[in-house]
């Protein structure tokens, strides 16, 4: 993310899938439209759909972010350091900040109860998780691990971050204080990336 | 699958969704309505439903069957017996048949062709994975795998077999005979499952 032409191309995003994030919780993600997310934030309507071409990504909005994290992690690691590593050492700082990917989301109940409940956003969810992957398998193959390693690998990393996001979605969920949750979610990331290292380990050297 | 009734129900199940999937392979999914399928068939349309309440599980229709063939590798796997191995037994009992999970689809370019054309056949496939995920949780929590373990175990198998998986669909969608894609899946299989268990090593013994 380079330049401060770029920078408020981001800022402008954010603001607007916040605004768009706080008129779902609060009305429900049918029950808004494009119109009203526009005048709320102060934009065109051709503004959002310039950056959010789905409705269903002004919610999930995140996603874009993520994979530009997972590529910067991996391609700007130190020399010779496992792939596995460079990961966790993002999911860790994705926990110390309370980042939205790291799944210790403060208001995560009432998000993924709009999610839940919204067949669309369900479907789209699964597409991005499908999309990462599809990046994932890219970023690995620039890597130098072979088509079938990179497919693999890809999926074990998928599985990685989708362990972590879900262990602290489905405690919070279950009712468990956000800082309860958060205190113990470095173990999981620990527990999760020494796995990730072992299942790594044999494709990587390929 | 137990029991003569039980064996005829999953018969009219399969006999179902083969008339379907020829007429949906010939005139495309969307144009293809539930009770031409039933007229064809010779059932109603209230048996068509009750075997498939959704359209598009009547194309992707081997989903419910895999879920019981992993279940039973788990489950009836030999004594101290990896979970991986049972699981790469299973894989290559389905390349030795050629079973439609085994992606070595004889008729795979016209049947993902449907697929790919076809944006509630391509939602409903990455439903279908996240089941069989789920299912796999499930499977895992059965054989003692904690709640971390169970949930990144889950995702880990879930990779392995989408590898294997989309290989052979990847080579066979860009032309490949699907004789030498068969050929080649036996490497693919024991690479993929080499290492799905040292993926799965540290996990299992806890």
């Amino acid at each position: 993310m380079t330049g401060l032409r770029e920078r408020k191309k981001w800022e402008t995003r954010r603001r607007i899938s916040d605004v768009a994030t706080g008129m779902f919780l609060a009305r429900g993600f049918d029950d808004v439209t494009i119109a009203e997310v526009a005048e709320a934030a102060g934009v065109s309507r051709m503004t959002v759909f310039n950056y959010f071409p789905r409705k269903e990504d002004l919610f999930l909005d995140r996603s874009a972010e993520t994979v530009v994290d997972f590529r910067q992690a991996i391609s700007e690691r130190g020399l010779g350091e496992p792939v596995a590593e460079a990961l966790r050492r993002l999911h860790l700082g994705w926990l110390a900040e309370r980042h939205p990917m790291s799944g210790v989301v403060e208001h995560g109940k009432a998000f993924w109860k709009v999610v839940d409940e919204t067949p669309a956003l369900r479907a789209r969810t699964l597409e991005q998780q499908d999309e990462l992957r599809a990046e994932l398998v890219d970023m690995l193959r620039a890597e130098g691990f072979d088509e079938t390693g990179a497919t693999l690998g890809a999926g074990f990393v998928a599985a990685a971050h989708g362990t972590v996001y879900d262990t602290a979605r489905l405690r919070i969920m279950a009712g468990d204080k956000v800082t309860k949750v958060h205190a113990g979610q470095k173990a999981v990331v620990e527990r999760v990336f020494d796995a990730l290292a072992d299942a790594l380990r044999g494709l990587e050297s390929h």
